[in-house]
């Protein structure tokens, strides 16, 4: 690290101008950096560390589950985008297609998979024969790509991470169950990995997935009152069986076709986790993905036994799982402090001679920025235990916002007036596509989730009674 | 698993068709399956395993030396590629290119990386700017592709899964030392966790990796006396920091270039531990990665108390950390037993009524297929020993068999007698260019690595002094 370096933070203000202070704070706390093709990220060390917690703790989910992981082309002939009528509507625009390998020109384009649907299909087909052989259930973390008019790193970027999983089953409803419990797994892992509330629910036929039969969604709100689409599953029928020949033999000794579902998570939650929790400071990350949960600053640093009192608590730390780091650069404790407040790094313990002395240490809180003094002895389970407050109390105070900021609106300039002032909306809405545009082009707001029950009376765009009742907001 | 399936393994003969035997052995196992594109592999749960334990091993080396994961785009300008001449040349060819994307001809093509050198070399240029900045030292699990007139599955795919550490450095020293400490790291890892002899050394100029100024390459030997490339590590000079412009000020205020190298292990690892093991039954997997570690098959299944035995004995053999699994299907104790033979499973407990009774477990060990018998007391650290012991004789006979088929030539006749004789053949060599062709089309054998020491005396084609002695094989 740079020594003595004047610290200038220089992080725009979160009120005032919000897309700034984003692309200032993933850039100076070095999560992301822009890659040489317009619309491509690179994602640093420090970024990518949170992405492999966020992969540890999903994949132990899924194996628990009892899904399988496999890996699949990353190329998808061009002629089996087509075999699924919807899907390839809506994917066919966003694709990146190679036409050339091996230095020649290809017989047949391939596509970089925008979702892996088509060619997993394929396998499917392949694999299944036998009701004996479902269900099948398997998941890839890889990188797929969706080009983008508008880009911006972890939120939305022509290339990104993700895991997605596809399964087929021998019954439409194992099929929908299971599409809503993985929607269950990710609002949980929301909740206890990212510490983020999540408003979740089917999505309208506008909304859902080009060739599901129906898609599910986890919303989260964002600092500024905004949504961000933070997850999906969806529910296929037969749409991808029939179009890929998924077919098996039933006990009953007929041919018949499976009922597929796929559900997805990327490193667009990483951008959720800057959003929901970010402040002026910079970055406030959950504990659980963390990459530092526990910088430690040593004080008067060149003093004797200082810096080896650091390491032995730094050392008691680890052995305990928690993830610590102590900054021995030569920079000053206020650099140091002000650094590690952007990057977000949930405790802070400073320590120096009168600390040892005493058999204390100082310890800042970055959730509410606030300092405290805890004993040296059983250092572990107290920062252990601190970084399970800090985590409960980020949810919390999530949890809260967007309870206080979910209104009702009955007519199109009430719900314009509570997207104007960063609030979800909830309303009425008949069912029709018309009126739906309608909320767009009026507000430029979108219907993010329908509620499980239709409680709102009438639709708040044409008046006529309400079919669904539905969270609008504008989005990411 | 399916009921009462006739177990038919028709593995080809292992002596007879080795090539076939591959195949048979990587599709009965259901470690892969052809993708629709030809040249394509799919990774199936089986396989894929594999390559999570794997990748599980090699990244916490990776971390314990301090190298930080991150991830960079998978498409590269065309006009990077031609930055460094000797790049272009050796991977141009190779590559798959995208022309077209979100519906329109891109500007510049864009080559999906073959690697990462130029990529990661354009970032480094702009995130190094002094000497506190190195070494900055990356690596990026990723996918990359290169487009192959000849496919094998995981031994040559046109995409493939692997692992690219690039780092960068000061002085030339520091760059050096890291080439051969990754070489290092491979071949212990290589021992440790694939229980497989490796051969490691320098490659020829005609060899080396095209941009590199040195190539270190670590071959194992093939259960045919063919040698597969496992890992190579390259030390790049200043090529890619001049065409990149990577450069920092130095602590003399002089603005000086780095000196990079790179280092890269693949799915390809797991084709090398089919080969190396693999046996007429099928699969002989190193206990390390093996995905299941400890099948337990019931004997008499039905009868009361069985499965519950097993389902104990595999608890606690997990909770010992052991991969266990319970085949609890309706095929008979016979199929099992040749199920998981092939596919590789090193430890097989057989549990019956008797069995139970008597407070023993019969175990087979698939790397000798012999059977013993153990008490079911303190069954998982019995277990634990017998796998390392299991890894240990797994390395010993490799390393016999290596030992065994290396042998010497003084003449192109002796050394096509060798490489025909399924050995690999140490010879000297002048270091022209001709000789080395010769030996390419009088024997069909490349140089593999040379030797650390030249002991031979003339070079094996032309008869003049040797400058440096090398191990000639036929490779895959």
């Amino acid at each position: 690290m740079a020594k003595n370096e004047q610290f200038v933070s220089q992080i725009a203000d979160i009120e005032a101008d919000f897309p700034q202070w984003y692309t200032d704070v993933v850039i100076k706390t070095k999560l992301v950096d822009y890659g040489p093709v317009k619309g491509t990220m690179v994602i640093r060390p420090y970024g990518y560390a949170i992405w492999e917690n966020i992969q540890r703790e999903m994949d132990a989910l899924f194996k628990a589950a009892g899904v399988e992981n496999a890996y699949f082309p990353l190329l998808i002939p061009m002629s089996f985008m087509t075999k699924e009528a919807e899907h390839v509507e809506g994917f066919a625009p966003e694709v990146a297609v190679v036409t050339h390998a091996g230095g020649a020109k290809l017989e047949e384009p391939l596509v970089v998979r925008p979702t892996s649907e088509t060619i997993i299909g394929h396998m499917m087909g392949k694999w299944v024969e036998s009701w004996r052989d479902l269900p099948l259930r398997l998941n890839q973390w890889c990188n797929v790509m969706r080009w983008e008019k508008t880009t911006r790193p972890f939120l939305r970027t022509s290339e990104f991470l993700w895991q997605e999983g596809h399964s087929v089953y021998a019954s439409a409803e194992e099929a929908e169950r299971e599409t809503e419990n993985m929607l269950r797994l990710y609002e949980n892992f929301a909740k206890d990995v990212l510490c983020m509330p999540v408003l979740t629910g089917k999505k309208t036929e506008k909304e859902k997935f080009a060739g599901a039969v129906a898609t599910y969604g986890m919303e989260a709100m964002m600092h500024d009152g905004k949504s961000l689409q933070s997850g999906t599953t969806h529910y296929m029928g037969q749409n991808f069986a029939k179009a890929f020949n998924v077919q098996f033999t039933d006990r009953d000794g007929a041919l018949k076709y499976g009922y597929t579902m796929s559900y997805g998570v990327s490193t667009r939650l990483i951008g959720a986790v800057i959003m929901t929790h970010g402040d002026q400071r910079g970055l406030v990350l959950p504990p659980p993905v963390a990459p530092v949960q526990a910088v430690i600053v040593p004080i008067a640093q060149k003093k004797e036994g200082v810096l080896a009192a650091c390491r032995e608590l730094e050392a008691s730390l680890k052995e305990a799982g928690v993830r610590a780091a102590v900054d021995d650069s030569d920079n000053s404790p206020g650099w140091k402090f002000n650094e590690w407040e952007m990057k977000g790094v949930p405790v802070r313990i400073e320590l120096g001679p009168r600390d040892i002395e005493n058999g204390v240490m100082t310890v800042f809180r970055r959730d509410v920025c606030e300092k405290g003094e805890l004993p040296l002895e059983d250092a572990p389970e107290a920062v252990k235990g601190l970084l399970a407050e800090i985590g409960a109390n980020m949810y919390e105070k999530a949890a809260k916002r967007m309870q206080e900021r979910v209104v009702t609106a009955e007519t199109l300039e009430e719900l314009l007036g509570g997207v104007n002032g960063g609030n979800f909306v909830k309303a009425g809405w008949c069912g029709c596509r018309e009126c739906e545009d309608k909320v767009k082009t009026f507000a430029q707001a979108t219907a993010r989730v329908m509620a499980d029950e239709n409680t709102a009376q009438n639709c708040v765009v044409c008046g006529k009674p309400s079919v669904h009742t539905v969270f609008f907001a504008r989005a990411y």
